[in-house]
């Protein structure tokens, strides 16, 4: 944890927080603080700051936090996700919140087993620790937008435009020559929504669907790579390819 | 498996193979093969091809190889990597062997456990496995060299330039804002070693002894990314780098 984010309710009068479970455990066994030391703090969708830690006992940790006053910008990329295996999108939520996304949308598609909806590991109470892992392993706070979706069309027809602002959208496709950073550079936008298909990859009309609505094809290469593997990879491609546009 | 890799010894005369075990497993029950079906084969180390199912029992699968006459070429990325937490190391071979190296060092650091040294997770009899794994996954068939050094300064000063072909080096550094992309565009070298320091960064000893070397400072914005993260973002903008410089 190089930050250790806040839930608002966490916060009293004066910047005051108790903190106990996994975060005081970090404080005390990892970081061995003491009274005095200086932490990172943040809060969830707020801003960052800093902490001194006033006391601690055997199980909790007493801070005074001091926050700036600007909170961080939103990433400017966004996701949108043919749901993966359980197992993938279990190593994916941490990965992806420290990566930065603004939005992850999960979709279903041809390829996408039915089952992989009904799991745990879609559920608030599963991922939202996982995405707030990655937060504090890249000290940001703001936790990404998520949604699921079980239809691909009126997804893609009707709902995404709502659920991202305008910017550029590409979606990975194997068999493209085009590089992100290319795609980018041409584009001058300033925010992708990035759409990476299944395992088994989108079939003919999806395809054609996110063309139809505006997405581009990128590739990475001749090599396939893992869903979770991939989506790393074009998250840090696009995100250089904004930061050098 | 996008490609089932053989051994060259399991190649009998005239391109017939016998697998069992986990290869065997997957043409069964994954990719549900029958007589007269055409998979994808290679050899580790040598050339991809096609192969013909012949015929299938409970456990073993027969094959008819036919092989193509080039042998993929080799990634033209490299990388020295600080020995990290076993639990990451083992997430890493796969997908680095999927993403394309030529050599993997392993290297000892001020902020690397000791006892990471003598873990299973760095013996060939483990990673060789998890190397094919990526490889199969990639259609790749060029296994990466693996070295462990549990000596930094001699590595760097001695061995280094007889483990890696010339080319450009670059060491991930969070302070840096040069990005991967700006720094090989300069070069204009076409191949790249990458270093990617422990959890807790280099110290500034072995920052300034990469740097003597000729190690050049990357960057990939203000996010701190824990190091499985960090490296396959990191190999894929050095792959990409290298594909449009």
């Amino acid at each position: 944890m190089n930050l250790i984010l806040l839930e608002a309710g966490e916060l009293g009068a004066g910047g005051h927080a108790t903190l106990s479970g996994r975060r005081a455990v970090h404080l005390i066994d990892v970081l061995h603080v003491a009274a005095g030391h200086e932490i990172r703090v943040g809060v969830v969708g707020g801003p960052r700051g800093i902490a001194v830690v006033e006391s601690i006992d055997a199980a909790t940790v007493t801070l005074q936090c001091t926050f700036e006053v600007e909170v961080p910008p939103w990433p400017k990329v966004d996701l949108l996700l043919a749901v993966p295996r359980p197992k993938v999108m279990r190593r994916l939520w941490a990965q992806v919140a420290a990566l930065g996304v603004g939005q992850i949308i999960l979709t279903n598609a041809e390829k996408v087993e039915r089952n992989y909806f009904d799991t745990h590991i879609l559920a608030p109470e599963t991922y939202r620790p996982l995405l707030i892992e990655g937060l504090q392993q890249a000290r940001d706070t703001r936790l990404p937008g998520v949604s699921v979706h079980r239809q691909f069309k009126p997804l893609v027809e009707d709902h995404l435009d709502a659920l991202v602002e305008e910017g550029l959208r590409v979606v990975a496709d194997p068999s493209s020559t085009s590089s992100v950073s290319d795609v980018v550079r041409e584009s001058r936008k300033e925010r992708i929504l990035l759409a990476v298909g299944p395992e088994g990859g989108w079939n003919a009309f999806e395809l054609r669907l996110l063309s139809a609505h505006g997405f581009q094809s990128v590739g990475m290469g001749p090599r396939t790579l893992r869903t979770d593997t991939a989506c790393v990879a074009l998250l840090a491609l696009a995100h250089d390819a904004i930061r050098s546009g």
